[in-house]
């Protein structure tokens, strides 16, 4: 099987007013992939399946990676030995089952994942509880001398996103991370079918190559922030998040609550912050 | 405890060029929601979790009906006895447990879930697998002769559902789904800060009305369309999806799959068609 790329190619009827044509065009490809851990002591492994998500195929260990950070099942790049697609017998190879294994120490249970905690809650979810699991995955608190960005450097970032989005331009279909330092520039990209799956892609990354916890970073994300974009953010350490769209409500409490600078409809040098105005220079003064 | 709005509000730092200035501001809200199943026969009942989806919160009781009928739990309206929120004692009352009791004839197995199919295939998932499970669910096939739309129809639904999107303007932060008729009147229309919790509402409107399958029907959303928005179209019958973003590369396998219509980047009279276009009068000639 060839491995799937991140982009399809289909026959599409263009209609632009009275004069349909046919024509060729590129589609972000959408695909399932199952997140599986490997885990254990030595004599006694044990495999579990974690989450089936779907993703724009590309970057899928960091994806897996990224997940297991956010979700707070794994803390440092070292507790994953290796990542690998899964190659079990019987198991055609489609690039869509991805495996960590876990080193022998790491004490893992599949119920720290944090979506599970307001799950399994007994009193009942609310946001109340959903901001509780996501206090029991933090394990980096945002510093509170977290760097502060100037008003220009804020107007810049969205921008810069926009222009590094390579897929996006191509099929119009995909949601865009970026991590920057606090003088504006870009270290990495990653675009997703799924915006949580962006985020993990690019936190991902980081942890794969021991940057995290990603204190002095800022995250960028194209679309809209949620509590997931939060939530993932808050665990990786991240003190300020950036959004082109609206956020909600559940986003700017998480923001509040865990010291986060949040900043929304960030166009240009108009843009709204929702918490955190105090790490932004000039209002801090 | 009082019922949670669709908005809350809050203190908003505008910056607007050099001069910021704090006001107050309307926010999408999102709140956790987990859905449970009663079922079994009266002298064993069982309650089983099946989900907690972050959503917005008003029309729970359409969203949980309509996550049960386009996941397969359910088919029809007498399936479900009622609907309520839990009244469990030791659990204090945030409206975000909505808990739907099957009558006892219903054969109830969690693992009928469509999604549980690809998590749980031994053979590996991929786009296939997540075909099938979506064939398993869909109990109503779209008929050969659903109607066909006249292009002049599918430009003005995007601009009907953008006008009905009430909340949207205030907050800037919700999808939309809304269901219209084949001559463009709308039926009704949903938000959410969740697109498929939106498709869901307005999905599980119809379902508790009784009008499904929604044969001769268009599901019109706000945003892009991807795997999850065509498959729950596909379980509820409906046979034409018009979507103001991109489709996915599975989205468009799926619309091809179940023989239904799908239209993207939907601008007025500028429209793009990705699959069954014969269901366009002005193309089928």
């Amino acid at each position: 099987m060839k491995r799937p790329g991140p982009t399809t190619t289909a026959m599409v009827w263009k209609v632009r007013g009275a004069r349909p044509s046919q024509e060729s065009d590129q589609l972000a490809a959408e695909e399932p992939m199952e997140i599986r851990v490997e885990s254990g002591p030595k004599e006694q492994r044990e495999t579990t399946s974690l989450s089936v998500t779907m993703r724009t195929p590309g970057h899928d260990f960091e994806l897996a990676a990224g997940f297991l950070f956010t979700e707070g099942i794994v803390a440092r790049k070292g507790d994953i030995a290796r990542i690998e697609y899964c190659t079990d017998p019987g198991v055609t190879q489609e690039y869509n089952i991805v495996s960590a294994v876990l080193r022998p120490t790491v004490d893992f249970r599949a119920d720290q994942l944090a979506r599970h905690f307001y799950m399994t809650s007994s009193c009942g979810v609310c946001g109340k509880t959903a901001l509780e699991a996501v206090r029991v995955a933090v394990r980096h608190p945002i510093p509170p001398d977290a760097p502060a960005l100037d008003p220009k450097t804020i107007a810049a970032i969205p921008e810069r996103l926009r222009k590094d989005q390579a897929l996006f331009s191509e099929t119009g279909g995909l949601h865009a991370a970026g991590l920057f330092d606090a003088s504006g520039q870009l270290s990495s990209l990653r675009e997703d079918v799924g915006r949580h799956n962006a985020v993990d892609k690019v936190v991902g990354e980081a942890f794969l190559s021991g940057r995290t916890p990603l204190a002095g970073t800022v995250l960028a994300v194209s679309g809209r922030s949620s509590f997931e974009i939060l939530q993932k953010a808050a665990v990786a350490g991240i003190p300020f998040v950036i959004a082109v769209g609206a956020p909600s409500s559940l986003a700017v409490s998480i923001a509040e609550e865990f010291g986060m600078t949040l900043v929304g409809f960030a166009r240009g040098d108009r843009f709204n912050i929702y918490a955190g105005a105090e790490r932004i220079v000039k209002l801090a003064r």
